[in-house]
């Protein structure tokens, strides 16, 4: 991958190219955007922009946080971006994404503006990382922590480039989109098509996310906030869960283009790859009751991770939340400390540099 | 419940209204109907039409056989009705409904022509039961065996008017909704909504069904059926079990109105009893893997049956089915093993009538 045709826009000022991350003072809190032509597997040439933010101070060592399909460059509340990111929990002092020890670097997936109405694939979101990792100048990231449609991106990266990573945490998510998830996930598009048949984009997208959290979450989850009864309004029944799905659609259309959400979506049933091929040492976290990864696939790419031939190595390690696949997000303590073990580990195999 | 303004219409012809089972000269495969005045909870006193069908000797211990929303009064093919009934493999010689040795008798459920466009509630069919069993003459039914939706029936026919049937089997089916159940089948209606917004009836119902075939299957049957890779199919992802769930889709359209799918499935939600209520020898079917009915409230019910001061005594019974909640459908060795057990229970304890 080249970036020959890399235009870089940082916000705020930052005037020239950064060149390799220990030896150039960027700001500390920094969100800027890139211009790449990326080789799409199935559009060919097009040429986008991919915006991100790195949080933590040049030297440390870079830590690529990337998440859901609805996440975004922005991990953590800091001065200069004061709202709260999407892994806000996660990256506070004394936690292994502290940004006073790590670097974070953090994207908008390719497509999350909504601008690229083509198929999309988990290996070309990779390749874009390895463009933003070039005009960055950061040789190797220190690791890559993905979460969901992270853990998937950052499996393609070890893959594909496995010299730009030293360490990989892939959390809810595996080598292939489960045969069930996708039917899910399907469904979902659908809802949005059916409300685009009648100019009703915003309910359609809204009705796909609310089928969408279930998938998120768990019975036992609804279990003990939704037990109430339903009631009747307007001669209709209307169950307890009702108020907190429709509000999560509604947030959710708020901020998502539909094609984003499309997109994005059927990249996630696009993604199969074969575990041998992951180069890099691997943590794979698995959540009992995640209903859209479940723990069968995750031994499976572990045992791919490991076997005779394979370029990687991996470890599993198994949370029970009745946070499902969301427990990422939930599921703060458990998660960091597997994170710090998952760091440690690459910190012993960086040879000097240590965190 | 009084039967005075009950109308009464049998095909073929049957001219009288028949009295109790073993004194009349039924005719061996009945299909008829009756005018009920039923008092709804939540609609008041509506005439509604109760379809039912018979099967078997008159003689013959009566077993009701009431499956979920979308099942009818037709169980098994017979020679005057000979096309598949919904749960055709059950029936056969030599299994526990063998319409030789016990006569089955099946409704369509009240609110399923569509034409009642009002909340009900299992409570309401239980009801409209009796009214029907009062108008046969059949004054206790040797068992009711009753299949997710009618599991639910069945226990508020045994809760309401115990001296009715002499034993209940509730298969896949529990004293509550589940929150998420319930959250889940809410959505399904929100996209039967989102079709009606502009006379898209049949999208939204085809797509609300496609995510209720989600709910009644697993990711482990999905997984065998569906592992193929998506297509790219003018420009969009379709996914390797899209044409299964458009089919499934399809078909349920062309036999359900919209308003009876609503309904019927508005009174899953509206569910709740307690167990201790349940004044029969119960046996509860439950499915690892039921993804709507969670194995923790099959246990619940059970345990409540046998709770102290509880009118009825209980037994689980738990398979394990990659069929989930449809296992009743497709595990019919393993079912019909169970039914085999429960109905010589019911046998036993009637003293001196056997099949």
């Amino acid at each position: 991958m080249s970036f020959v045709n890399a235009a870089f826009h940082a916000v705020p000022s930052v005037q020239s190219l950064p060149a390799y991350e220990s030896s150039v003072d960027l700001a500390r809190e920094l969100r800027g955007e890139i211009d790449i032509r990326l080789d799409l597997r199935h559009a060919g040439i097009r040429q986008v922009t991919l915006r991100y933010e790195l949080l933590g101070d040049a030297g440390l060592p870079v830590v690529l946080v990337a998440g859901g399909i609805s996440a975004h460059r922005h991990v953590v509340a800091s001065a200069t971006f004061p709202e709260n990111g999407w892994a806000n929990a996660l990256a506070q002092p004394g936690r292994a994404l502290d940004p006073a020890h790590r670097r974070l670097l953090a994207i908008d997936y390719v497509g999350a503006d909504g601008k690229l109405d083509v198929p999309l694939e988990t290996a070309d979101q990779a390749d874009a990382i390895v463009q933003l990792l070039d005009a960055l100048g950061i040789a190797r990231l220190h690791a890559f922590v993905g979460y969901s449609y992270g853990a998937l991106v950052g499996l393609q990266l070890a893959a594909r480039h496995p010299d730009r990573l030293r360490r990989l945490v892939a959390v809810s998510g595996a080598h292939r989109a489960h045969p069930y998830a996708s039917a899910w996930r399907a469904l979902q598009r659908k809802a949005v098509a059916l409300g685009q048949l009648q100019c009703a984009d915003a309910q359609g997208l809204s009705l796909a996310r609310q089928f969408a959290m279930l998938s998120y979450r768990t019975p036992e989850e609804f279990d003990e906030r939704f037990d109430a009864a339903p009631e009747i309004i307007n001669g209709r029944v209307r169950c307890a869960a009702e108020d907190y799905l429709d509000a999560a659609g509604a947030q959710y259309v708020a901020r998502t283009p539909v094609n984003a959400y499309l997109r994005l979506s059927e990249s996630i049933d696009l993604h199969r790859l074969d575990p041998a091929r992951v180069g890099v040492p691997t943590t794979v976290v698995a959540v009992e009751g995640d209903r859209l990864v479940p723990l069968a696939d995750s031994v499976a790419l572990v045992e791919g991770l490991n076997a005779p031939g394979a370029s990687g190595r991996g470890q599993l390690r198994v949370l029970r939340s009745p946070y499902g696949h969301d427990a990422f997000l939930k599921e703060t303590d458990r998660i960091d400390n597997i994170l710090v073990a998952a760091l440690r580990d690459a910190d012993r195999n960086e040879n000097g540099v240590s965190a």
